[in-house]
């Protein structure tokens, strides 16, 4: 791994080969003063490169004078070799002091579940998905072979496949003759092996060979965004992404809400619409994006929370909201996508990931199948960090799981300048103490749009470790500071200003936003700490945390317990998933075998109810102060303020 | 069984306990004029009672005096115990000598499988359908035990019923929820066992307990005539049935006319619609009849030659009709009643029993199955004579098939008078050969509004016999009686005047509808002889031949042979099974054995494609006269031919 020196203030770090180098001084903690996102139009980035060498994307900033002397900007710049920075004076922009004085390894961001983690983890699923695509050449029929189409095509497949006796959809009945001819009997038959007492079905058949033109669907359907993955289901491989907001969001921002919304005349019926418009739209651009047809998709896997995924399926949530809150069901059945009105071929089916119970779902139990935990030896606890916080803790032994109702806020919702982790988002913030000058980075280093969960975390932390906000998240507006300002009535930090966005408009956190926040991190928290209290088990014995949800790539354990929303754990425990709803239900998607596991999971898991326990609405109420009202479970968060304000 | 002794022709015939006493005239060779079809609006069948006593209607046709002398009116009075009839001078209206002359055992009625024997049959079976309806009470949830409700009824149907896992449909699962509540938590579920691979099913969910009230539809789908059956599930009762013209007739009258017009634009489309339509109605009314609710009904059992169960299920016909003649399935999968437009609640499903191939269709398995051919140990012909004629010739261990094209004849169809077995329907014909006055018996005993097969039988042979029409089925015009005479250059029959009809005009038999008759005739007899000639087996090797098919109750084996329809067996090998079809349905709705059973038959039988048999075709032009153009086959034809005219 090369390193970065850093002059003048004398710091080295070692960063991944071809890191950004504005992210490197973050991690070193040294301050460039850096308001664009990374998207090089700003220009206020500038550093010299007085040893070695570092790419960077040609600006009209620079001069020719400029990059004869070494300058490059740090935001376009990547780390490639070791390296020898200097931040000239005018990138400080006031005293870098205070940047320094934290301690390095204050800066440990969350490790990504890797590729090898992954791949370890999939491996133990062979590819093996409920749906074959099994070409066929016939003999055609004639006076001594008249058997029936369907017999014909049941030889044909038991012959040169192997496969046993299927039952058909009536639908692709009605179609069988008309495809064997046109085809000259060579055509491709879907199979269905759903497993668990199902005979095996013939859902869809076509004419000539497009055996190998196989994909799936894997689908995340949170409260606040739905994430669709495309799948070629012959290589598991991802052949295009997308995500967007749940249009449901229109209906009330919260589970709560929309279970009330599904209560009015018609309501479940707007709600089901618009949660499949939603994905039928980013349907319709995996196709795009991927060029494959959309006929050839034949099987959705999708994972939710309970209340997303009966609405999906047209059941009303209503019971989920009523003590004592029961769900029509956990384990649901695999049904025709036309019933839904999904845009799939005729024939094509959809899975739903079982849940737990009315408040941990489908997404849980797809998370704790994707990042092993259902087989780990170590204690861990796994968060997903949704509208819903849905947790678990335990390993291959036991699980214990709850709810709380974290709200939108991490997923961009009910922030004013709120977006989730897609290009744009500002993903990392620093603020220097002395000047309370941002560093942003956005996601996809363009200019910044909005910020999302990890900006948000890195945001609120470095406003409290800075004095800019005080424990219950108030401005302190005696600051005398342009970025610090009140509008009507209300302080706010201007993140970006105007002219540096893409928005044509300052970018913003205002107190509404962070109280907001804080009453989401609130929740996660005392929902961490009912979980650990009623197993008797200490902070300390926690061996890995996993965090799952749409943050942006870069969530930093620090931060997180700066505001409390994460308990004082070393960092190195801390991982995080990403999506592990949508991980889940792409393993599920193509292995036979991951669905067995996660229904496993399912039955397994033990669940407590929060809302019926007592402790919980004061650990809750606690925990709506940064870091918390007991200062003393957070004392690593008092050392960061104390060094931090004292230089 | 009681004595009937008739005066002044002095013969003697046993009769059933309660027959009519017409009937007993006719078995007994005795003419008694009687043109109102024995509804006792004529007034011709006026006989004296001279020892004993018959039962009979009160009528404004006899007088005081005349019921002082003993008279009542043949058609209306019942044997119940041995009597002595004289036929008077005015009801013979000419000479009865000639009717005399016949030989006694010529008039046997083929006998109908008794309800002993169909008991017998149907013992084998035990009431066992596919279809469960059990009531549980379940405890209501509380925030203890906080199952899913699907969850909760899966628990509560093992515990109080056995019932092992289930799979559920989407449907019921949007229900359960509220259906559950409503109930108080006591519900009936409707579980589907399917058998052959396929998991149960939980289809239907109703509040309260109506566990009692199980009903299915047995269903018999033909190419001219629809019968539904409502059955009781619990007790394998007949609790209401209903027959109607299948609607598809205004598009085709055969098999393949029906096919042509399914390639139309929406021809298939309007098909299905049509025999939808005929068979909504007929539920209809026997819903109405049985005064039992819709929504009990839970469970279709539907039989039908392979082009009307292609259509009925919305499968294309198109290859049945083009050489090789491919079906697209001769097994289909159990539906939605709701996929096909059928008046059935919500979960319903529609099985469709087997085919064979193109043209041996469920109607005949049904047959098989209900007649006990499959296990028979008799050498066994059965013939289903209905618009396409289907039969089958073995026993227990093998069965050959084989299908003509009969027409609709013998349902009444291409016959200006021809009608359905129903009331009104003319089901018995004798003519006095001397005065060529008809004695008429009607289904019902009601003024005669039409024809029916078996009364289509009786005259044409009558009137073969009588020498009114010849070989080719022309009329003498010569002979001089108002009932015979041309109009259009064709020459007719008059079997009753306007005046004692319903329909209030003359009820004839034409030379088109003899033309019709004798096809169909022709076409059932080719195709006995092929199937007996393909196996080298002789006519008198047969042991018994069962007649299934919509004709009046009384076919009359002699008469059948006189026109050529079957060969000469004796009558006591000829039995008429009724609708086999609708049997056979009835005993796969009841019992799930017996449809392994069917299934079975299906697999096992052997199919003898008569389109590309080489001497089906001159067997059946062969076949195109009275009885034969071969007479020599018909010897006992020719020797009654011979005393009735000579008499």
């Amino acid at each position: 791994m090369p390193k970065v020196h850093f002059y003048p203030d004398n710091r080295i770090v070692e960063v991944e080969d071809g890191e950004n180098l504005l992210r490197a001084a973050m991690l070193a903690g040294v301050h460039v003063n850096a308001s664009c996102g990374g998207s090089s139009t700003c220009g206020k980035c500038r550093v010299i490169i007085e040893q070695g060498k570092a790419e960077a994307k040609p600006t009209a900033k620079l001069s020719a004078d400029d990059i004869a002397q070494g300058y490059v900007l740090a935001c376009t710049a990547t780390v490639n070799e070791d390296i020898e920075v200097r931040i000239p004076i005018e990138s400080q922009m006031g005293d870098s002091k205070a940047a320094l004085d934290r301690e390095l390894e204050t800066v440990s961001y969350a490790g990504f579940l890797s590729a090898k983690d992954l791949s370890e983890l999939f491996g133990e699923f062979t590819i093996n998905p409920a749906t074959k695509r099994l070409y066929v050449e016939l003999t055609p029929p004639n006076l001594e072979d008249n058997v029936s189409d369907l017999e014909r095509l049941r030889r044909g497949l038991n012959r040169q496949h192997g496969v046993a006796d299927f039952n058909v959809d009536i639908s692709v009945l009605r179609k069988i003759a008309g495809t064997l001819r046109e085809a000259d009997f060579k055509v491709t038959a879907t199979i269905l092996s759903l497993g668990g007492g199902e005979c095996d079905r013939l859902v869809k058949l076509d004419a000539g060979d497009c055996s190998a033109r196989h994909y799936g669907l894997a689908v995340d359907i949170g409260t606040t965004s739905v994430y669709v993955e495309l799948v070629d289901l012959a290589t598991g491989e991802t052949l295009a992404k997308a995500s967007e907001y749940n249009t449901q969001v229109s209906c009330g921002e919260d589970i709560i809400s929309r279970i009330v919304y599904s209560l009015k005349k018609d309501g479940l019926q707007k709600l089901q619409q618009l949660v499949v418009e939603t994905i039928n739209k980013l349907i319709d651009r995996v196709v795009e994006r991927a060029a494959v047809e959309l006929d050839d998709i034949v099987y959705m896997v999708a994972a939710g929370n309970t209340t997303m995924t009966h609405i999906f399926l047209g059941i009303s949530p209503k019971y989920i909201r009523e003590e004592p809150y029961i769900p029509t069901a956990t384990f649901t059945p695999t049904v025709e996508a036309k019933e839904l009105g999904l845009r799939m071929p005729e024939g094509a089916r959809v899975y739903t990931v079982p849940s737990k119970a009315s408040y941990v779902g489908g997404d849980i139990t797809a998370g704790l199948l994707a990042s092993g935990v259902f087989k780990s030896d170590k204690l861990t606890l796994y968060i997903d960090v949704g509208t819903n916080g849905e947790m678990a803790l335990g390993n291959a032994d036991w699980l214990l799981s709850c709810s709380c109702s974290a709200g939108p806020a991490f997923e961009g919702g009910s922030i004013k300048n709120g977006m989730r982790a897609t290009k744009g988002a500002i993903e990392q913030v620093r603020i220097n103490p002395a000047t309370l000058e941002p560093m942003i980075l956005t996601i996809g280093q363009t200019k910044p749009k909005g910020i999302c969960g990890s900006g948000l975390i890195d945001a609120v932390a470095e406003l409290f470790l800075t004095g800019v906000i005080n424990e219950k998240g108030r401005f302190n507006l005696e600051l005398d500071n342009p970025r610090i300002r009140e509008v009507d009535g209300q302080g706010e930090y201007v993140l970006a200003w105007a002219a540096d966005t893409s928005i044509k408009r300052d970018i913003v956190l205002t107190e509404a936003d962070l109280d907001n926040l804080i009453r989401t991190k609130g929740a996660i928290y005392a929902g961490i700490t009912t979980l650990l209290d009623s197993m008797q088990i200490p902070v300390e014995a926690i061996e890995e945390i996993l965090i799952a949800g749409g943050f942006g790539r870069y969530i930093e354990v620090d931060q997180s317990i700066t505001i409390g929303l994460l308990p004082e754990v070393e960092g190195e425990k801390v991982k995080y998933v990403g999506n592990g709803s949508l991980l889940g239900a792409r393993l599920v998607l193509l292995s036979r075998e991951a669905k067995d596991v996660v229904i496993d999971i399912a039955q397994k898991m033990t669940y407590l109810d929060l809302s019926t326990n007592p402790t919980f609405m004061d650990r809750y109420v606690s925990a709506l102060f940064l870091p918390h009202t007991d200062r003393d479970t957070f004392p690593s968060v008092m050392r960061r303020m104390k060094a931090i304000l004292s230089a």
